[in-house]
């Protein structure tokens, strides 16, 4: 029940229209006694600089969750950021310290990983084939290299974005073996589809599928049907995997975390979430 | 439930801690299938200027409850006021406009005026008293004056505010006899005490209680407390009133007119209603 002494969190992006995180964190904050609520605002992307630093003086609000399409332009507007948010060139949570001045965090990759240990993945001396070097790639490879990993190859159809985030990973990680590599599964303990491919129907898959081993550990971050077909195709060879919407959920406990709301598992957000 | 389809509405005020808004909005809308909000937003006066345009740059905002502090600074950001506005010098309601633009309209007058219509006041040929010439007096005088009644007679303890009053309320209301006054409330067939005397114990009375006929209706814009010194004077007096809170309760069909969500009635808001 919402009153004066609620607390906001913003749900930034344009459109609006297809969020889901109101109808997850809010049913939490419900069953949990915690007196906040994550409201949708949609801001047009020439409207985001002035806007944002505006919603900041509210003096109830303490966060923000932002999505399309100011993941990038976020990160001009903080005062202080994760080393995720510095390789992945993105953001996608605002905290505002006690001063008012924005924390950000990039949590898609923190996503990704959380899924990955909850599913017994090993990190220490895994191989690692991230595919698409975005805002989302970028932030599961920082994540990989975060939590120890041995190798990471980057495939990206604009080499330029592979090297780039090559260079970013390796300033913050010198330790793990990167390279630029092709789409091609074979010989990693890890491949991930960081790439839109799967969003549409008819895209082309976003690996070279008949190379990939059963041994293989397959990530995906589309998120528009639960079986992509790159998992349908993984599953069928008899590999592990991991759909969008477990990332979207393994995400929300570090957000939960980041804004001093205590934390949760996915599977207590998904029994809560007014949505599949 | 909220989602990213629900239309915003911002309840703007400093501090937010008291609001009520949120308690009686929210379960009215859910009662009616509405897919809106009332969110409250703690601005501070520094900050409105600033924040208040950018607020109304969300796409999925349709309006705003505005409150203290910042009912007379709002008047300089409108783009087009009602006479209420212009006679109150203060707003207490922002629409959109398709265009962006915003629509400012003040609802303390109609709240009382409403309420003195639910209870079978007789607006024509009234004779009226109303004591304090602040934002609220002037917005009850404007909506009095609107509603037809013979004479305004103003009283405040600072002339210099009830002349301004009397000269905004003839510019647009020639025809209504206004005057300035004591606070002897003989010969008025209605007093309404617009001041904050009654907030704090000890406050001494509005009016001159001893002059006080039981054929005058009395008013009351203080909500701290359902019966005040003032209106348990009237009661013993005999006399019909109408409580402060009443004044809220007939405000809100007027706001949700204006919102373009309908309207409905003082009692289902308190029927609906999570405050006293």
């Amino acid at each position: 029940m919402i009153s004066g002494k609620t607390t906001l969190i913003a749900h930034i992006g344009y459109p609006t229209e297809a969020f889901r995180a109101p109808m997850i964190y809010n049913p939490w904050f419900d069953a949990h006694g915690v007196d906040a609520v994550v409201v949708p605002m949609a801001v047009k992307a020439d409207d985001y600089p002035v806007v944002l630093p505006s919603l900041f003086k509210l003096a109830n609000i303490r966060g923000a969750l932002i999505t399309m399409p100011h993941k990038v332009t976020t990160v001009a507007l903080l005062d202080e950021c994760s080393t995720a948010v510095e390789i992945a060139g993105s953001c996608n949570a605002i905290l505002k310290r006690e001063d008012g001045g924005l924390v950000g965090d990039m949590f898609d990759g923190v996503g990704c990983t959380r899924g990955l240990r909850h599913r017994n993945f090993v990190f220490t001396g895994a191989r690692c084939l991230v595919v698409g070097s975005g805002g989302v790639g970028s932030a599961i490879a920082a994540s990989l290299a975060h939590d120890g990993v041995a190798s990471i190859a980057l495939s990206d159809t604009e080499p330029r974005s592979a090297e780039g985030l090559a260079a970013r990973l390796l300033r913050h990680y010198p330790e793990v073996d990167v390279r630029l590599a092709a789409n091609d599964p074979a010989g990693y303990d890890l491949v991930v589809n960081a790439t839109p491919l799967g969003m549409k129907a008819g895209d082309p898959l976003p690996i070279d599928i008949a190379r990939l081993s059963p041994a293989t550990f397959v990530g995906e971050v589309v998120m528009k049907q639960e079986i992509t077909p790159l998992l349908q195709a993984a599953r069928e060879r008899g590999c592990r995997y991991q759909v969008g919407t477990d990332m979207l959920f393994e995400m929300i406990p570090a957000y939960l975390e980041f804004f001093g709301f205590g934390t949760t598992t996915p599977e207590e957000l998904r029994a809560l979430a007014r949505v599949a």
